[in-house]
């Protein structure tokens, strides 16, 4: 099967491989559609805590079992069910996480095997390409899990990427209202439309104290301190996006969480449940999901679509196979 | 009336004031009891962001109306009961919040005024000395709900002195189970009767993942990075004590909490509800608590007790008057 796959950071290879030899608790599954991530880029750039190389990346996949019985996003988790972590509900913490794309095969490949149960069905009447953006959807309903974002709460989101755009529409489904704060002006023209369709509105200049709940959607220190200074006493924030190595975070923003009882809450990848959740919300705004796909490209262009990803000026690139 | 006045940081003196007149929604309050806070001793040796200057400290108090109706102690914030964080019950967070001691005269004089809804009734039974430890019990009742602490969840707690102390006590009477860390031998040993009685053991090593709740009763920068290693994913650290200024936190830790989804959250301060809670905890242990107070002073050795408190080996000291 033809197959994309990284040997070390920055060399990515077009090859054919066999094809898998699904696992008794496993499905062999055809990729149809495969979207890009911003970590795929990072992992082809620098590598990642999670990444095990040579390695078929892609973990946003839209598949049809080798029987066509169905189509189906694929969770990219694994989750032993027996587990402290799987027991509370945290699959997405599994103490023998092995992840899609990371520690396992991924969809930039004709075909893939994963576990029967990791299957979350697609409705006939939503496309492929729009589908496999229910994992990352999926990881920003994570994030309001995981800080709240009750009906009526102002969400400020760092970040008008393609994640930070579906946090809005995480946000926008659950009642809550969605603020985008983004610098680049290019990033602002191409989510205009978007952000009109599900009513995202800009956060222009710091409002001390005017935000129930932060989020960055971006890896910038700088939202770490502005999101704090922005939320009400007793806020949350959401630590959505993991930050670049090596700056400290000053003293002052702790004690700022000490004295107006703030939250800092970590989000790293979702649960199967908020998949279905994803799935449902993609189907009742699949007009507006449509315009995050920047384009729709074969294996041969996914080097190139890692290099725009990174310059962070594009939308979301799908892969179709 | 006798009053011991903090004029400037490091000038403590003792001297005759005016009785205060109470506004028409205070009351005139004899003040049996005063407990020594370390906030005290920090306003006195370094001043405080809410301390206004000259001021009578003390904020933990236990009081006798002048007209003799029963005994109270004091809850030593002021909430307006129409903004926004006194609607959603996070009184101690109120924006017009002007607390006893900092903002306004405290408790190491004879008499203070005080609004008539921030009296919290004391039961016959239960000794003014003790009775005033519900002000410190409360804030450590505050932190807990900050954080979460159920029936049977893992509590490690950082510092073995009175605070952290008085949380042992307040997760087991929750039904968590305390561990407290301490490193200094002296507190460990006047500790050792009150852990006994009511269960608390020892933390002495790091056991990565082994706890669902950590918190520091101790302002050293240590505690937030041993704290968080030792949260099981998904665990809850408060920060209820302030940091040091000065010292950076290094970004792994930020990132620690993204990729193990922890959550990290400030408290400050404590509402009526809990200070109700913290006088019913202390009637229930009594006899424990009791072993919390290190010695019943005068005015005139508040400043010795600061001293003593700011080597950090001593227990409670408790004002009579």
């Amino acid at each position: 099967m033809k197959s994309l796959v990284l040997e070390s950071p920055g060399v990515l290879k077009l090859t054919d491989m066999q094809v898998p030899e699904p696992e008794p608790h496993e499905r062999l599954l055809r990729v149809t559609h495969c979207a890009v991530c911003r970590t795929d880029a990072k992992m082809w750039s620098q590598g990642h805590r999670d990444l095990r190389l040579p390695r078929i990346l892609g973990h946003e996949v839209c598949v049809v079992p080798s029987d066509s019985s169905g189509r189906f996003v694929v969770w990219p988790g694994t989750a032993c069910g027996t587990c402290e972590y799987c027991r509370k509900g945290f699959e997405n913490l599994c103490s023998a996480m092995e992840i899609l794309g990371f520690h396992r095969h991924g969809g930039f490949a004709e075909y893939l095997a994963a576990p029967a149960d990791s299957l979350v069905p697609v409705p006939p009447e939503l496309p492929g390409a729009i589908a496999c953006l229910a994992e990352p959807l999926a990881c920003t309903l994570n994030a309001l899990d995981r800080v709240g974002a009750a009906p009526g709460e102002r969400l400020l989101i760092y970040g008008a990427g393609p994640v930070g755009l579906l946090m809005a529409l995480a946000a926008r489904s659950r009642g809550a209202l969605p603020f985008l704060h983004e610098i680049n002006a290019e990033k602002l023209a191409r989510s205009h439309d978007f952000r009109g369709q599900i009513g995202a509105e800009l956060h222009r200049e710091d409002r001390p104290g005017d935000y129930d709940v932060a989020v960055n959607a971006a890896p910038a220190w700088e939202t770490l301190g502005a999101g704090l200074r922005n939320l009400a006493a007793g806020g949350r924030f959401c630590v959505f996006s993991g930050f670049p190595a090596g700056d400290p975070v000053p003293a002052g923003l702790i004690n700022e969480i000490h004295y107006r009882q703030l939250v800092v809450s970590g989000a790293y990848g979702c649960t199967r449940d908020q998949m279905r959740e994803a799935v449902g919300i993609l189907c009742a705004f699949r007009e507006a999901a449509q315009r995050l796909i920047e384009d729709t490209i074969g294996l041969p262009r996914v080097a190139d679509a890692f290099s725009s990803i990174l310059s962070g000026m594009v939308l979301k690139f799908v892969v179709a196979l």
